[in-house]
C-alpha cells in the first residue's frame, strides 16, 4: 500500500499507518508524563548523545561521502556534515530545554458563568507533531527535545541523505525515553527516501495533529500543496530595515550593519534597505564604506548617490538572498516604505529606525509581519533572543503561531468545564 | 482563466485574483479601523436589513422555489428558507456583534529583556478570512458581522442555491460599509455556482489568512483535501456522556435528557451514552422512562437490561446521529470509558457524571477534546453560553482555536519589538 517504509525499530509493522497508530497511542501516555520523567529523558539523551558521539559520527561520515559522491553541492555538504562541536550543541540543547519550565497544565483563562459553570482553558500537548525536513541531522535531536518537552509524540520525516545519522540519532533519543519509562514511540522516524512517501506522510490524517515543514521554499511548496493535516509554515524571511527622515543615523548604520552583516545566511537576517529620500545622500556613502563587503543593488535614486551599485530589479526586491547582497531604495516617506514593505516582504521580521513617535506607531501597527521592530536589529526575531529558551521556527502564517516558535507554540488550550448538574434550558 | 467569476459589484474585475487583491487592500483598512466606525457599520447593516426584509425575503423565495423544482429535500429547503424571525435574528446578531469588546490592540503579554528590548504580543486581526458554506443564507451576516468587528476582511463563498439571498444580504452589508467610511470590498460574495470554483478558492493562497469551511462532512472533506491555505475545521460532533458509578444519577438523568434531546440536530448533543457497570441496571431502564422518544441502539450488556434497545453495530457507535437516536454501552470502569472515547469521539465535547474527584481529574486530563465537562451537559459547548458573545463555529482541530470560535479566534498576536539601537552580537 505505501512505499518501503521501515520504522528504525524492526518489532512494528512496516507501515506508516502503523507508526501512525503507535505515535498516537505514544502520545496519549506523553500527555500524562510528569515533568521530572520528561526532563531525565532529555538529560539522559544529552548524556548518551556524548557518550555515543564516535556512533554517530561514523554513521555520519558515511552519509557525507554518499552524498558528496552524488554530487551534493558544497554548502548541502555543510549541513549534513556533523562534528564534535555540533554534537556538543545537540546534546546541549536538549539540557536548555530541560531546565525551560513546563507549559503543559497551564490554566490559561477561567471564568464562572451566571449559572456557576467554571469554565477554564488549560494548556496541553497538541499529540503528535510531524515533521518534515532536510539534510540537517540536529534537527532530530532539536525538534524532538522541544516537541516531547511540551508532552507530544513526535514523527520525523529527515531526508534520506541524512537517515544513517538520523537512525542513530533517533534510536539514541528513543532509548532514553525508555530508560526514564516513557514510550519509545513518542518519537518515531520514518524512514523512506522517496519524495513520494512525504505526501503519504503530510496527509496523516487523524494522525498529525500538527505539521512542521522545516527547510526551503521547495520543500515547502510541496508540503503547503499536498498536506492535509493541519500545519505550520515556517517561510522564508525577506526582512526590510527602514530608517526614517528622523532616525539616529549612527544607530542606524549599526543596526543595519547587524541585520545585514552578523549572520547573512539566517532567515531574520535583513534583505533590503529602504531609506528616506532626506537622508540617503548622507546615509547611504557612510554606510559603503561601513560595510563594503556588502554588494548593493538599488534603484535609481540609490545609483545616483552611490556609483557602485548595481540598478536592482522586481525579482531582486523580492529575494531572499541569504548572503552578503542588499537591496536599496529611497522613498519619499513612511507611506512609500510601508507600500514597498507590503509588497515585497514575506511577513517575518521588520524594522524601522526612527525618532518620530508618530511613525514608530504607524509602522507597528500598518505593517503586517510577525515581528515589527523599533530601533533594533531584525536579528533580535529568534525564540533565544525573545526568551522563550528554544525554537522550533520561526511561523510567517497567522494561525496558531506567528513569529518565533517555542514550546507554549508545541501546546494548545483545553477547554475543562466543571458543573454542578447544570443542564442548558 | 477562472471559471464565471462575477463580483457583486461589477465595477470590478471578474477574476478570483483580482478580489483577492481587493479583499487584502480592504484588510489593510479595516486593521486600522476604529471600534467605533466597525460598531456603527454593524448597526447601519442591522438596520437597513430590517428595512429591506421585503427584498430579501423576495430573492429568498426564488432561491427556495428553485431549489424545490430542482428536487432539494425538506431539511435542505428548510435551512435555505428565511423569514421574518430568521432576518430579525441575523439583524440581532449583529447589533450584538456590535456591544461585544473590540479585541484588536489588546497587549496579550510583554516583557523586558536583560539588553533593554521590550517585546510584546499585541492582538491584530488575521487579514482576510475565507468562509465557504452551504444553504444558509443568515451565514452572510452572522460570519461577516464577526470577521469584520475583530478588523478582518472576509471573502465569502456561499452555495449556488442560495446565491439570489446572498447577493442581496452582502450588498446591503457592502453598502452599510461603506455608508461608515469603510471599505466595501471588505466584504466579497464570490459568485460562481460551480464545485471547480471551490478548489480555485480554497488555493488562494498569500491572500486567504485563514479559510473557515460551515457545512456537512462532505465539503469539510473536500476542502481538507484541496485547501492550500491555512485552515480551522469546524467538524462532526460524535459527543458521549459517562455515567461514573458514583454519579448522582437523578443528575445524571438531567444531564442525559438535556444532552440528547434539548436539540439534537446540533454538534454538541450527545451521541452516546456509556455508562458504570454498576449503576446501568438501575440507571437505564429509568432513562427509558425519561426519555422515551429517543430509540437506544445499545451492547450486548445494555439489550440485556433493556429488551427494547436494538443491537449497536460499530459503526453506529461511530455516528453522528443528529436525531432522536443514541447509542449505549454499558463500561466496566472509567479506563473503558476513555478508551471508548478514544476510539469513536470526534474530539469535540465529553462530559463525565460522577462525585468521585479522582474519577474527574482522570478524565479531563485523558479525554483528549476541545471540552470535557465534569456534571454538566454537552450542550454547554458554545460560545454564548461560555461568554464568548458569540461564535463563528466550534474547532475541532487543536491548531489556533479549539472549541468554540469567538471574536478572539479570528485575531492572532504580532509581536511588537521596541529597543534603543540593540544590535545582536
Amino acid at each position: 500500500m505505501y512505499a518501503k517504509l521501515v520504522c528504525m525499530d524492526d518489532n512494528g509493522s512496516n507501515q506508516l499507518d502503523q507508526l501512525g497508530k503507535r505515535s498516537k497511542q505514544a502520545a496519549q501516555e506523553m500527555a500524562k508524563a510528569a515533568t521530572l520523567s520528561k526532563n531525565e529523558a532529555l538529560s539522559t539523551a544529552a548524556d548518551a548523545i556524548l557518550a555515543l558521539s564516535d556512533e554517530i559520527l561514523e554513521a555520519n561520515a558515511l552519509d557525507v561521502e554518499r552524498a558528496g559522491a552524488a554530487g551534493a553541492v558544497r554548502t548541502s555538504l555543510d549541513r549534513l556534515m556533523l562534528n564534535e562541536n555540533r554534537i556538543a550543541s545537540m546534546a546541549g540543547g536538549l539540557r536548555e530545554v530541560a531546565k525551560l519550565p513546563d507549559p503543559v497544565g497551564e490554566i490559561a483563562k477561567g471564568w464562572q458563568r451566571p449559572n456557576g459553570l467554571l469554565v477554564t482553558k488549560v494548556r496541553v500537548p497538541l499529540g503528535v507533531i510531524g515533521i518534515v525536513y532536510e539534510n540537517r541531522p540536529n534537527v532530530t535531536a532539536d525538534a524532538a527535545g522541544l516537541c516531547l518537552k511540551a508532552g507530544n509524540a513526535v514523527m520525523l520525516r529527515g531526508s534520506s541523505a541524512a537517515l544513517g545519522s538520523n537512525k542513530v540519532i533517533a534510536r539514541i533519543l528513543r532509548q532514553a525515553l525508555s530508560e526514564t519509562r516513557l514510550p519509545q514511540d513518542a518519537l518515531i522516524l520514518v524512514e523512506d527516501p522517496t519524495r513520494e512517501s512525504v505526501k503519504d506522510f503530510v496527509q496523516l490524517s487523524g494522525v498529525i495533529d500538527c505539521l512542521i515543514p522545516r527547510g526551503g521554499a521547495g520543500l515547502v511548496n510541496m508540503v503547503r500543496a499536498e498536506a492535509t493535516v493541519p500545519l505550520i509554515i515556517d517561510g522564508d524571511g525577506n526582512c526590510h530595515v527602514y530608517v526614517d527622515a528622523s532616525a539616529d543615523l549612527d544607530m542606524a548604520l549599526e543596526i543595519v550593519d547587524n541585520a545585514k552583516t552578523s549572520r547573512p545566511s539566517v532567515c531574520n537576517a535583513a534583505e533590503t534597505l529602504l531609506v528616506h529620500k532626506d537622508v540617503a545622500t548622507y546615509f547611504l556613502p557612510r554606510l559603503v564604506s561601513r560595510i563594503p563587503q556588502v554588494e548593493l543593488l538599488g534603484d535609481a535614486k540609490t545609483c545616483a548617490i552611490l556609483p557602485g551599485a548595481v540598478l536592482a530589479t522586481e525579482k531582486d526586491y523580492a529575494t531572499e538572498f541569504l548572503d552578503l547582497k542588499m537591496t536599496v531604495a529611497v522613498v519619499n516617506g513612511l507611506d512609500e516604505a510601508i507600500e514597498h514593505i507590503t509588497r515585497y516582504g514575506t511577513g517575518h521580521s521588520e524594522a524601522i529606525i526612527t525618532n518620530d513617535l508618530v511613525s514608530a506607531e504607524r509602522f507597528c501597527r500598518e505593517v503586517d509581519a510577525a515581528a515589527v521592530l523599533v530601533n533594533a536589529s531584525t536579528r533580535f526575531v529568534d525564540g533565544g533572543e525573545f526568551g522563550l529558551g528554544a525554537e522550533i521556527g520561526i511561523s510567517t502564517q497567522k494561525l496558531h503561531a506567528r513569529g518565533p516558535m517555542g514550546l507554549e507554540e508545541l501546546t494548545c488550550l483545553k477547554y475543562v468545564v466543571h458543573g454542578q448538574g447544570q443542564v442548558r434550558t
